[in-house]
């Protein structure tokens, strides 16, 4: 019985979306449920994919000189309040610690949903001449925000995140990091995620708040859905005359320094389950998939199968692989691999082991190959290559086939009745189109791409001069 | 001036041990001090040592199984109260949040100072059959426990640790983890840290809160006093029963689990300060140490210097090692890896190019020794093996010599009280005479090691017949 409960027939996506994505996160066993509401367990296939992801991501920051650090968890009341827009933006969703060690606090403290604060009074003290600049500092972190609805990976109370704090002499420099963490993340999600993404700017509506600029990285999720997958923000100096982070330039002058922040979360957790996910379960790129490459001995009972799959594993050593050697069935191995997603299935039977070869199956194609033995490791080497490449491929062709063009309301409300997607249509910059789309559509703006095109001169809702061309979608 | 700030005279520690701590842990920018009382900001140069302690403790932990995992940060108030000596431990020292979003919170939430009671709470649904059994679970993440007297890494009210909690079909198993996992511990204490440590039992009176079994590991700092340097706790089936965590045996009965717990903090950055530091700073083993090699040019304007130093650097890529390439004076940059605790220091100028080779000098002992260019490479390494190993040798030695035997409440007191240190003596097992010990000496049992000794047949404070021999001290 323990072992159905892997294998149960799950929701289909095609009939309730949200139901297969629940479905998905309980089966694979990525999360569980915990008594304390909108909180979640990450359990260890879940937790294991979110290591190779920090793993991947922290070494693409070192390589751009990031260093990590470790802020402290809670906020005075009276830090956050530093910045108004900030305060305005946060206060509502945090948690509130009143008392400690049995005593009152003399002041509050909330638990951070977000640390540009604590940064800033860090680098406040610890910030004096041109010298110490630059300062490039991340830390890999929970935080906690109060939402009312929440969803596994997708919208939690607490969820991990790293977040990336920096400081700069000057204005250009602040923007050409802001601008260079969103390509690292841009990258990485195409690279390491195979999940292709859209970067662009956020409207004023949709920026962060305290931020004069914030860029983001967009994807689109098999149901149409977009996801905001990454976001960095160029701050200027308003945080730094808020906290007075002030720095004695060369030429002997004081100057604010100019900030960013960056941050990307276990959401993308969720964007891999929505993006590459099946009706058989989780379908995971090899770069980020905790087990790559599982044998599974056929008849392991017959002399020699279990000690061949043994040799194989030993002989795929520099690749994650596991041998199946449980006492359930082949079949029921199969469809536990299937629902977690890993991307090479070994088939080696006594047949094959007397012709001298396995049999290899994708788990994101489901085609099935023979394959000498004599050439496995190269053989294995290149199919997740290609399934690494193939995977980024098709997700790029399902959001190209669902980004659409539309350029009056009427069209807008069409295409996003009838099959959720991007829809690329002009504005003219007023907040006003912005909210009578959200409103009429439940679409919101996404980004301003930085590869903008012309698609007519006019605003799709209110018909004057557009300035930019926009991504809008129904979101998560 | 900005130069200057680090390489400042310190604080002796002959002096004023406690202050010398402080000026190493600030001079060598380990940690800055923040807003949030009781809370510190850990900078790079000491995250970098924590993340080469996770990255090889983790490993460690891997190859015997453990897998990782994230649980809430908070405990609902009727969770923690579960388990009675438990929340009688730990309930006056926790941080409790009372709104969320805006709303007061229908029941309060501690912030987790140690997670027994969500592992429980999730292994209560996780659990069904022997077949899901044993769990081998650990999460890296942070603690808060409301101190009154904090230090940096050795006592905050929020710090970084690992805490691992398993559950078992037998109680011979749950033993067999909790012993292997402190085993775990004092290899990585003197394989990786170079601190040599006792390990053994505690006494009742020190167990931890719930625990029916408290394993320790015990180092001696330069100073003679006494750090608790990890723990791994045996529960039986205490906190199956407050929880109700049974599972379905072979034999189709339910039987409860068997519980351990065991971490290691932030606090092991404290242990590598206080027993290696010295008058010039912090001394790290090379295996924590951020940077392995410094390598400074003399005379660097000087044609080809910083050349070959950046070749030297390349050549040495297999090492953690930097270039100080900046404006400088040679002193300073010594002085400044002094600080910072850099194994080795290479030293290229133009009179050293000529002659084909470089200087080495080791920070743990100052021996500077030629090295021909050629053999580069192999010497360093050698070099950092020789280090590691007798920082390790040197630790030990220091141990030994401040381990002292007291056969009667005099000779402890003569101890303590003119060269603290580890102070072995028999004890009979009863609470009375630890108690009066710690009145009179403001010394506690250490910890009853698995390495016994008759030292006497009767208590060093009673004169009953004894039990158990013990090591005391004071401590951290």
């Amino acid at each position: 019985m323990a072992d159905k409960k892997l294998v149960e027939q799950i929701t289909s996506m095609e009939e309730d979306f949200a139901q297969w994505y629940t479905d998905v996160v309980i089966k694979a066993e990525l999360i569980g449920y915990t008594s304390v509401k909108g909180c979640m367990a990450i359990k260890p296939a879940g937790y294991a994919i979110w290591e190779l992801i920090q793993k991947q991501l922290d070494e693409r920051f070192k390589e751009t000189g990031v260093q990590n650090v470790y802020m402290p968890m809670f906020i005075p009341e009276s830090l956050l309040q530093k910045e108004k827009d900030h305060v305005e933006g946060f206060a509502p969703e945090v948690a509130w610690v009143t008392s400690g060690g049995l005593q009152p606090l003399q002041e509050r403290l909330c638990v951070r949903p977000t640390s540009e604060t604590l940064f800033c009074d860090f680098y406040k003290n610890d910030i004096h001449s041109y010298r110490d600049l630059p300062k490039v500092y991340n830390q890999w972190c929970s935080v906690v925000r109060w939402e009312k609805e929440t969803r596994p990976f997708l919208r939690s109370r607490e969820f991990l995140w790293q977040e990336g704090h920096t400081a700069h002499a000057t204005a250009q420099e602040a923007e050409e990091r802001t601008i260079q963490m969103l390509h690292v993340y841009a990258d990485f999600c195409e690279e390491v995620l195979a999940i292709p993404v859209i970067q662009g700017r956020k409207t004023e509506k949709e920026k962060f708040a305290g931020a004069e600029a914030t860029y983001t990285i967009e994807a689109l999720m098999h149901d149409g859905k977009a996801l905001q997958s990454g976001t960095s923000h160029n701050f200027g100096d308003g945080f730094a005359r808020a906290f007075e982070i002030q720095y004695t330039d060369k030429d002997n002058t004081l100057k604010y320094v100019h900030q960013t922040s960056w941050g990307m979360t276990t959401r993308l957790i969720g964007a891999l389950i929505m993006v590459h996910g099946d009706n058989s379960g989780l379908v995971l790129p090899p770069r980020v998939a905790p087990t790559q490459v599982v044998i599974v001995p056929i008849q392991q009972r017959k002399e020699g199968v279990l000690d061949m799959a043994y040799t194989l594993r030993d002989r795929l050593s520099s690749f994650r692989v596991k041998v199946d050697d449980t006492d359930k069935s082949p079949g029921w191995k199969f469809s536990e691999a299937e629902m977690r997603g890993i991307p090479v299935r070994a088939e080696i039977g006594p047949k094959d082991m007397e012709a001298g070869k396995c049999v290899l199956v994708r788990r994101d194609t489901g085609e099935k190959q023979e394959c000498a033995l004599d050439g496995l490791e190269e053989k294995v080497g290149e199919l997740l290559e290609t399934i690494q490449k193939e995977m980024l491929e098709r997700a790029r062709a399902h959001r190209d086939a669902h980004t659409y063009v539309a350029r009056n309301m009427e069209e807008m409300g069409d295409i996003l009745s009838r099959t959720p997607g991007f829809v690329k249509a002009m504005w003219c910059g007023c907040q006003e189109c912005e909210d009578t789309i959200k409103e009429k559509f439940a679409a919101t703006s996404r980004c301003m791409p930085f590869e903008q095109e012309t698609l007519s001169d006019v605003c799709v809702c209110c018909g004057k001069p557009a300035k930019k061309m926009v991504y809008w979608g129904k979101a998560y």
